[in-house]
């Protein structure tokens, strides 16, 4: 008979809920993506739609009802009624017996939970400790999968260096993006963060910020930095759906600045205040 | 209020199922392994629960006893009694609210499933054909992780060219391995695959096939192979626990051989059934 084992439980193959058969668990084979609220209003919920798309369609989901996704998302939001939400949702290819390829029948599985915003005062006044760490991941981070064991293994490395943020470094030296941020530097009055290649997410916060930056009197320059170049910047800070901007104080061993949030980092916090609003 | 969405339906987010909540699902945040039996007994259960064992302490899941887990997958093998099975399972650093570093009480989820095993018969006779892909996985693939995105899309894209199997080729132009097999190329009297590094998996099959290869007369070299060599080799093979050695008939567009299963891959398919009786 063939069976399935789950913890010490045996159960018929036939028995078993499809959440254990979910694809997702199996290979990762689905995209996630993250929005918050402010003030009981998501915030720039059709750009992440817009990824989440192009995510589905770059792993080849299709079947799905995009305008569906957004009344479900929308329908959720109202009913968890919590005015500052972090709605995080993902949708798999399905669940069906493990099989690379898959079947033709497979109906996507879609997820989602809304939670309160932890609070972040703290990480924006003081700033947070970063860490570097080898970029394991993938070749196409453009995607935002569920493959997210190496962003796992980076920010455990990070925490056990008493670090919030693993900074991820690649095999020719160069910072890519923080294990679930975009990194970006300050020197002098430039605005440094990584160019959109296949080796990084395309954040939407970071896209803010490099429109916002000419408004605080810097010039943005979309080029990559090597450890050395952020440890000796002026500023450094963090983007993240959840938190927006958080500035880096620790860079590895190296205090950045005066070891206290950067003066144009704060006015790009107060900028981002501005948007959001 | 908290909550999830599965499909249409809200839930309160404490009244989840932890299977909802499975880091395996979040980040693919676990390992696994596929063992199989041949008349009734399981085929190098040691050596592969050895490799789960450092798959395991890879990422940093130790508060496993893998004493239970093989008695577990001994009682599941019994009680599904299939003579010749699947046995795929998997440990995930276990159910929590999302957060990548994971809070210290995290209990391992264990998952299993023994199936019967699908007739080979004709592809061990007649052989497969295999596509070229892009080696997009993460930096450790030694690790035998749920992070499997590039491997499904792999299989997806052979499958769209009538193939049964992808071959991953690096950056630097070099095959490394099969989205779920090793890679094997006779040329001469060299049998040719991919060294062990940490972008293959260290197969256990492959290793059983390098060391039988002097049975039948032929030298074994560890050595990567480029496209091109493969297309022009006098007989491919791939090698998976569940099929053991499969011939490869046509590379890309190119016919191997005569377009039928090699001399020597017959002769380590008897060798096989040597090690397994």
């Amino acid at each position: 008979m063939e069976i399935a084992m789950i913890q010490e439980k045996i159960v018929p193959l036939e028995q078993l809920e499809p959440a254990y058969l979910d694809r997702g668990i199996f290979f990762g084979d689905g995209v996630y993506e993250v929005v918050r609220s402010y003030n009981g209003k998501i915030f720039a919920l059709d750009k992440h739609l817009q990824r989440f798309i192009r995510s589905l369609t770059e792993i080849g989901i299709k079947t799905l009802d995009i305008v569906q996704v957004r009344t479900q998302i929308e329908r959720a939001f109202e009913a968890a009624s919590i005015s500052n939400a972090k709605i995080y949702f993902h949708i798999t290819r399905g669940s069906g017996f493990r099989d690379h390829v898959g079947t033709d029948d497979l109906k996507p599985n879609f997820f989602l939970t809304i939670t309160e915003l932890p609070n972040v005062t703290e990480e924006k006044t003081k700033g947070i400790a970063v860490s570097t760490h080898p970029d394991w991941r993938w070749k196409r981070c453009d995607i935002k999968s569920l493959n997210l064991l190496p962003n796992v293994l980076a920010r455990q490395d990070a925490a056990r260096k008493s670090c919030a943020e693993a900074i991820f470094v690649d095999d020719a030296g160069l910072i890519t993006e923080g294990a679930g941020s975009a990194f970006f530097a300050i020197i002098g009055k430039t605005l440094q963060t990584t160019p959109l290649t296949a080796n990084i997410l395309p954040s939407i916060t970071r896209k803010y910020i490099i429109k916002a930056a000419k408004n605080v009197g810097l010039q943005a320059l979309e080029k990559s930095l090597t450890p050395q170049q952020a440890a000796s910047a002026n500023e450094l800070f963090i983007a993240v759906t959840t938190k927006d901007i958080v500035p880096v104080v620790r860079f590895d061993d190296k205090v950045i600045g005066d070891g206290k949030p950067g003066g144009y980092t704060k006015l790009l916090i107060q900028e981002f205040q501005k948007i959001v609003r």
